[in-house]
């Protein structure tokens, strides 16, 4: 206790430092966030406590996720957006996103220490949760990964999940196009098609990559779209009887390519546009689109957070078959809060080899077994 | 009977004097069609009759359909068209089309001189038909003109039903936009979403057009789309709370204006491109297209044939509109076979106000009453 808090009659209290990543300012023309966009900084906690009355419960973060969608939020508020933009550092508010975490006191009833969590939190080492998002109890199975909660059965997986069946309802024999296929998404909705009995082919932006799909992925075949003079060509070559369903997602050149090659009655699940000429509205725009009349084809946005009816049968779904070992899944992880920013920026540069994932505490400075 | 046939024994016959429209040649450069791109020839049939044994029928054609998609079919042959070429002029083969004929002779049992049919025919005054195509016989109404069989309750209104109910699922309340809406296909669209309580705004190409929409159509409101600089601004001013359902007509630059004006979940059914840009591949390309993924839009092309089980549904449920009184419909009438290739042109310069018909026998000269 000060000299201070003795005169105020105040508690003592030990105060906790709270390292973060913050967003440092807006991205206002579009281009991709890159690491000295964010800032690691140190604030300080009370204590290790929720507050009594918040209703809240204060996690420790153990695992935090990189996702694409990310970068939408480091751009200023705009009522066109599907979410609301990070709040700018000078509120010394971490960067929101999904992770892993350890409940280390509740005022919560239904929430314990101790229980396991993963969902939205923020970008630093303790949060105080006070309106859980998206968040769900992570019952512990040991042969599956704490982390995983954050790909294979996290928003990742579940978006696999959802573009893949509610979407495009794959059937056996179709051939399936996935792009960026070795990444959180993609390489679940390949895994998805080929139980389903479809021929799948992807595409990846490196050798290792494309190596990865087929030799540990099962995919039928994949390819380095960098090593492609031209995509058209390219998909020709890999699906001449055409494709039945494409996961995009990229957008741009690689979208237009697929218009040209989709089969009568193909469906395209827009997922992602995480291409450069797509992001900057720069490029010379999709070329293709009659074809959408010509075959009959179905092209369709979506949101996980739309299908969240079906999370509980996604779960069961994907860990029965990873349990089974029908499925595998490739992680990229980083260690520590302060290789996030970097972490975050590699997603847009094809990077990340798998789905990326930032380790805030080493498995040997936690209390429990994770 | 001629010297020659009496020598050879051939039973006399009356030739009969077939006038049809040919097309010259393939439009190879993806420019619309021409006047000039057809020819009106003279062919002659032996005689009034359907050959015993072809198991067909003769027809005698009295209104011919002009229809957009017949572009396609003035191309050369690919694989990759969803309809044949037609077949070119040095085969004397007429252009086909939908019509409306009468049956003069038959060695079919399942028609009989003297039924109306509607379907694919020959723009011709006699055709020889030998696989009905979409073909169904008329039961005469009289309060239904036979030429509305081509539009109202024709190809044009089952793509305006299957697009709008089965694409789109329009709910009371809701914004809809429709492009070429005084057209064959518009101005049932945008009547049959009025009728489901949806608010409705109409684009089209002339002051009398979007007079006729307003006025005559029940569109809450409309506009010229040569009169606006910017598209965009033009959908937000009739739109300010956003599209729901637009249904596409054109493609190109409305379409990238629309892209960034729909509402989440909104519908796109995109049922034609006869815009310049979407047609010679020489615009920008579709800029907007990322407005999928973050309105999660459903966007589909469709052909009204994959539907064609809802067909009976369809004509049960617009004949009832129409004899109430829910529904008009607008025809532009051009007479003769010789107006044929004109008419046919003008659809792609926006000459027709409402749905192109070529009356090829005046009601004057039939037999019957119609």
């Amino acid at each position: 206790m000060t000299e201070e808090e003795k005169k105020e009659g105040v508690a003592a209290v030990a105060e906790v430092s709270n390292k973060q990543v913050v967003l440092k300012a807006y991205i206002t023309d579009g281009r991709a966030p890159r690491k000295d966009d964010m800032a690691v900084t140190v604030s300080t906690l009370p204590e290790l406590k929720a507050p009594k009355g918040s209703g809240g419960f204060l996690v420790k973060n153990l695992y935090l996720s990189c996702d694409p969608y990310m970068r939408g939020r480091m751009r200023p508020p705009s009522p066109a957006s599907y979410i609301p933009s990070f709040l700018p550092s000078r509120l010394c508010q971490p960067i929101e996103g999904f992770g892993v975490s350890e409940v280390v006191d509740s005022d919560n009833p239904e929430f314990q220490a101790g229980d396991f969590i993963a969902g939205m939190t923020g970008w630093e080492e303790y949060t105080l949760i006070q309106k859980p998002q998206q968040l769900r109890k992570i019952s512990r199975n040991h042969a599956v990964p704490l982390s995983y909660h954050l790909g294979l059965l996290g928003m990742p997986g579940f978006t696999a999940y959802c573009g893949l069946y509610e979407l495009c309802s794959p059937k056996a024999g179709e051939f399936v196009f996935v792009s960026a296929a070795s990444g959180a998404v993609g390489q679940i909705v390949g895994q998805l098609a080929k139980l389903e009995g479809c021929r799948v082919v992807g595409s990846a932006g490196s050798a290792t990559k494309v190596e990865m799909l087929t030799s540990k992925m099962g995919f039928d075949a994949a390819f380095n779209y960098k090593e492609e003079a031209d995509l058209d060509a390219a998909l020709k070559r890999y699906f001449p009887q055409g494709i039945d369903i494409y996961f995009d997602n990229v957008g741009g050149e690689m979208l237009d390519a697929a218009l040209l090659n989709m089969r009568v009655k193909g469906r395209i699940a827009v997922c992602g546009m995480v291409s450069q000429h797509a992001v900057t509205d720069s490029g010379p725009g999709i070329r293709n689109i009659s074809n959408v009349i010509v075959k009959r084809i179905k092209m369709q946005g979506f949101l996980q957070s739309d299908f969240l009816h079906l999370y509980p049968r996604f779960l069961d779904h994907v860990t029965a078959h990873f349990l089974a070992g029908d499925i595998v899944y490739v992680e990229d992880v980083d260690d520590g809060l302060e290789s996030a920013p970097a972490a975050l920026a590699g997603l847009f540069t094809g990077e990340n080899i798998g789905k990326k994932v930032v380790r805030v505490v080493p498995p040997e400075s936690r209390n429990s077994m994770n």
